[in-house]
């Protein structure tokens, strides 16, 4: 396994995917993995690009890709892809135009799917953007089809978080999103050679005043990513941000914070896990039949696990 | 509490207003009420409408409530709105339109925020269905204003699942709907009077043919809920489906399954708790500044909690 760490933190490509794949699977070596890579991470700057589906946002990060290639980066990719919770299928759509850059020895592409954390981005998730980070990425994307519980999430992973958004998708939609407006650092107002672009400039730019002032305020982007327009802009203010998260306390404070959001979920994940096998062997079908009658109920069931579980502290 | 309990079960609405108000807010005494109600729970139908925003969902509540009412049923309703994960700040939008119910005392509606599990239902809503179903009601409806993870936890919480589609909302939605198909057990096509209507209902019926067989095939019904249309039909498929579940195999299943991860949510919830508070003591400038300096890691701190925690297990 050492050996297999090592090549990749040397940037070797398909030693970068095999442990992505590991990690992806639950292998039991996903531990000493992340365990390994840390003391090299932490360099990357790290992009979400998040958004309602049918925004362009793989066309945008297709663009950005290329942009920030050209002027020297290695890129990293993820794609995350929304499953479905029973199949746990992905969709891929017009991922595959990005897959041009999969030759491009300074471009890395992942999809990954969202399973395991339903709607959110799963822990693989976080886990490959570490192992990109490590590996000599510079700049990473992580692109969410995001409705819901994954846009949210970007926010925990990501330095800069991009929202893209489209002109004519509806009121409704665009108040669904009114929670949402406060994780983004940048918002990108894309395909805005469509009608009703500047009313969704305009209320973007009046969400923002009511939330109040902050040291770094979003800017706001209009770009139509498939003729390249606005990418330039867009690009000086991902970069723009990156730097104003490394001089600012804002920063710090960021990036300490998501340590600590790290640890926590890890605790809370291992933790559940054991409570799971614990309550796997107890819910026999005798206790389950005294609930179904009203003979118990599930506090008092749960209460007397917790008890045993943590019965020393 | 007691007290206000029994005059909760006798069916005094007020005080079912005040027990779910309690709950909501995190009250100390939601143990003892939910413990105390929990023997009075399991009589009512729990019915859950969801679907993208603007789909119509309130308008189509509205009509079932009176539909419900009309049959001699005490009917219970639980409006969620999203909320900002910031601001907690929720939205009313047409849910007023049901409010002229509120005189009726054949009628509760309740609004809740989904905050507390971010996108999600929080578990609130899981208590003041169970408050509703206790306290005499034959029927509850839960509308979630679904996107993302609100819509898979429905499922969690409701006996029916209807899921509400509109003609004419862009082939990326309906996509992203894929996982979603698999939780509904009654299909509405609302605002059927619009253009692509038939497209629609033959998506749902081969998605439906896609997902394979099972003993309860989903009804596919068109709408259109300001007109009163089709709602007639819509009502007797919700009925249909309660008696589906109460004479077979399926629903008792269903029933057990719900009650597992009743208990499953308690335990994780407790122990999230639990685990908050111990990371909270011990999480230290020192410590977080080891791990921003990369001198020890996530894992390895997790690790040394966990074993502190779950020592003699």
């Amino acid at each position: 396994m050492q050996e297999l760490i090592e090549k990749a933190l040397s940037g070797h490509t398909r030693s970068i995917a095999r442990l992505i794949t590991l990690v992806e699977n639950e292998s039991p070596y996903t531990e000493e993995i992340m365990k390994t890579l840390y003391p090299h991470s932490g360099n990357a700057h790290i992009v979400g690009i998040t958004g309602s589906p049918g925004a362009g946002k793989s066309t945008l990060t297709d663009k950005l890709i290329h942009t920030f290639k050209n002027s020297g980066k290695k890129v990293g990719v993820i794609a995350v892809d929304p499953s479905s919770p029973f199949t746990g299928g992905a969709i891929l759509a017009d991922r595959i135009r990005m897959q041009k850059h999969a030759v491009d020895p300074n471009v890395y592409i992942r999809s990954m799917g969202s399973r395991g954390s339903l709607g959110g981005l799963s822990k693989s998730t976080y886990e490959a953007a570490l192992i990109l980070d490590s590996c000599g990425n510079d700049i990473i994307f992580i692109e969410t089809v995001g409705v819901g519980q994954s846009e949210v999430d970007i926010m925990k992973i990501a330095d800069t978080v991009c929202l893209v958004l489209v002109p004519g998708m509806g009121d409704d939609i665009q108040i669904m999103k009114a929670g949402i407006m406060e994780i983004a650092d940048i918002f990108v107002i894309n395909k805005a050679d469509r009608e009703g672009v500047e009313r969704v400039v305009a209320e973007v730019r009046m969400a923002l005043d009511l939330a109040g002032k902050r040291s770094w305020v979003p800017p706001v982007h209009s770009t139509i990513a498939e003729k390249n327009t606005g990418i330039e802009e867009l690009t000086h203010s991902i970069t723009n941000h990156s730097e104003f998260l490394s001089i600012s306390r804002e920063g710090l404070e960021r990036k300490k914070k998501r340590l600590i959001i790290e640890v926590e979920e890890i605790l809370q994940r291992e933790i559940a896990r054991f409570t799971e096998e614990k309550w796997d062997q107890q819910k026999t079908p005798d206790l389950i039949d005294a609930l179904y009658q009203r003979k118990t109920d599930p506090y008092t069931v749960a209460g007397r696990m917790l008890e045993q579980i943590l019965m020393n502290n």
